[in-house]
């Protein structure tokens, strides 16, 4: 029998594959499989950014290594975008390129931890960020989040969870899986006991991009003197263009971090994938108002899903915000696993589990609404009203 | 000052790009820089296979989520190529697309070993292993190879190391950087030393393809009965179908340690790029006589190679095998590292310093003789004979 790590052993399988594997026995009867799992936009990318990606693939300028930390345009464009989202002064020393966001994420906590540290994060979290740091061995510890104050980390449990030595606290905004959107202020004060204590915030915000229009700045911690020593932020380019299968993702930090990631970039991959960062350093200013229109369809899509929930019995919206809605199922002493299995391989409603995203989350299921249109979304209401548990 | 993991705090800047600014430093004086550094065929990557990149990244069949494991036509395309290559039969269950060799191989370490664990690598070694494994925490002891014996590793000292709880020992054939190619008859007696240890054998074959003309089966390794529980094999599309910048490379191993890598991988990246392991599926029979008439031409580049070594007082070819040559330099005082600045820097030619790949390698340089061509190698004569490094 083969020895393997044993922090890489005990981790669960990979959950999305199997989830995908119960919407796959469905057998239509109630229509078509509507799958709110992964997060994927269900409109496709736009046409001029596959032409893009087509091209520069084509292309032999990027057929050998790039830099490590990213090609050149695509830091400069992104340092731009970010500087204009934050109102904030970001150049492209300030950006390290991924291959998505799970790899920002655990470079960026390589960087900062090792085994035996500790880092915090928020129960619920977006497992991947838990398994990433279980299997580095660095300890989790959890900060509660609420469902009665809509799942925003409590600031005086972050208080107190900030002793001494604890190396970071990873927070996701807007949330997966809740939706939760943090304000801004709440960042401050959360960002400023981090700093006290000498802790490094890093802040995922793969689903910025679907917040509500007319949102202001999501926060304005880039703009806070000396934030390259305690702050690191997270974007993913996958959700926003459509284009999760290219995989990229970008680090906004200090040079003295992006200086710590490269090393490990180089021992995890060399650099991110060339011809598709070409590509996106085109798109990014390019498919602005293209965004812009899908922000606007995401903000029906959520409309949409209220009024669906309003009217259902026993299924209770309890957060919805960029992208998720987090969703208390009617059957209490069931785990929503369980209930999750069923939903996908009776009503063909594919979505996952709370219990995947921590500890007393069985009674929730994350719905990625924004995957479906519409239509889709109104056909959950004769779903989920007509879906009875078996057995129950 | 910021506080970070002291584990990545204390490596050195990757190497590859301090070695390439030496390089932009030449001012052109003996000719054309001879670029000998990264390992980066001089020749472009076929026109089909810059066309079916083109053709799969325009695609939206791509831009989604793929499978953690890889894509099945890869998967399969690739059993099919290995079993041929070692006349084994090698499943698409036993592959692992990842992003890049340096990706497999740190998924494998993962899966086999954590931190305060002990891994074995030769002296000299491929730097980012040896890196890859120090940031993990993971111990590592090295074993001697002889240059008196052509840098294959010391049976004895291998079999003196292997002690209980020893991980694994990370080989790489052809090596890098010394160019040596391990023997079959050798690769089976520490195989068969490893599994009676209970250590697993992790090969990195990432310079297979460049293996003389008329080479056999490079090892017969995956014909060993319970192969699966003690072998992990490594591989690059890289170097072989000239695409670095595309990131991609396998790993060849047991269902069991497939299933841990996949668990890694959902961190690391969730999936490798995914349209560039469609193209490749398409280039791997198809450009079968393509890379025939490459590992011909590298032939060619090695004797020339061996010829301009055979004519200059002080240099020594030391060994020399597929892809890289392992160069004594003719000051035995001087670190290799200021003769490689000073022949980057003055001579135009670009090349890896022995100190970077362990101890005691002060002496050497590397030479990815295959990124040149026969004409620019035969120039290293005059260029090397008028070389003088300045004080000396």
């Amino acid at each position: 029998m083969p020895h393997f790590n044993p922090l890489i052993a005990r981790l669960s399988p990979p959950p999305v594959p199997s989830v995908l594997a119960w919407g796959k026995e469905y057998d239509g009867a109630r229509g078509p499989r509507i799958d709110l799992s992964q997060a994927v936009p269900g409109y496709p990318a736009h046409p001029d950014m596959l032409a893009w990606l087509g091209e520069a693939a084509a292309s032999p300028a990027y057929t050998g290594y790039g830099a490590i930390e990213g090609e050149d345009v695509l830091r400069a464009a992104y340092a731009t975008h970010v500087s204009g989202v934050y109102g904030a002064s970001v150049t492209a020393e300030n950006i390290h390129i991924t291959s998505g966001c799970n790899q920002a994420f655990i470079s960026t906590a390589m960087a900062i931890a090792g085994a035996g540290d500790k880092v915090l994060m928020t129960n619920p979290f977006y497992f991947n960020q838990e398994t990433t740091l279980s299997m580095l061995g660095i300890g989790v510890e959890l900060v509660p989040c609420d469902a009665a104050l809509g799942f925003l980390p409590d600031i005086d449990a972050i208080a107190s969870a900030l002793k001494p030595g604890v190396r970071a606290l990873a927070l996701v905004t807007p949330n997966n899986p809740t939706g939760s959107v943090y304000p801004p202020a709440l960042l401050r004060r959360i960002f400023d006991l981090c700093r006290t204590n000498g802790t490094w915030l890093i802040l995922d915000e793969t689903y910025r991009d679907f917040l509500p229009e007319g949102s202001g700045a999501p926060h304005d911690l880039l703009t806070v003197e000396g934030w390259q020593d305690s702050l690191v932020c997270l974007y993913s380019f996958s959700k926003s263009f459509c284009i999760p299968g290219h995989r990229l993702g970008a680090i906004t930090a200090g040079p003295a971090l992006v200086e710590q990631v490269a090393k490990i970039m180089d021992n995890l991959q060399i650099c991110a994938p060339r011809s598709a960062q070409a590509a996106i350093a085109r798109a990014l200013p390019a498919l602005d108002d293209w965004r812009a229109g899908n922000r606007a369809e995401i903000t029906r899509r959520a409309e949409a899903l209220k009024q669906v929930m309003s009217g259902l019995k026993g299924w209770k919206l309890q957060a919805i915000g960029a992208y998720f809605a987090y969703i208390r199922h009617p059957y209490p002493d069931i785990r929503s696993e369980f209930v999750a299995e069923k939903l996908a391989k009776i009503a063909g409603i594919v979505c996952l589990p709370g219990d995947y995203f921590g500890q007393g989350q069985e009674g929730y299921l994350r719905f990625a609404f924004a995957n479906a249109d519409v239509p889709t979304i109104l056909q959950l209401e004769e779903r989920l009203s007509n879906f009875n548990l078996p057995g129950i």
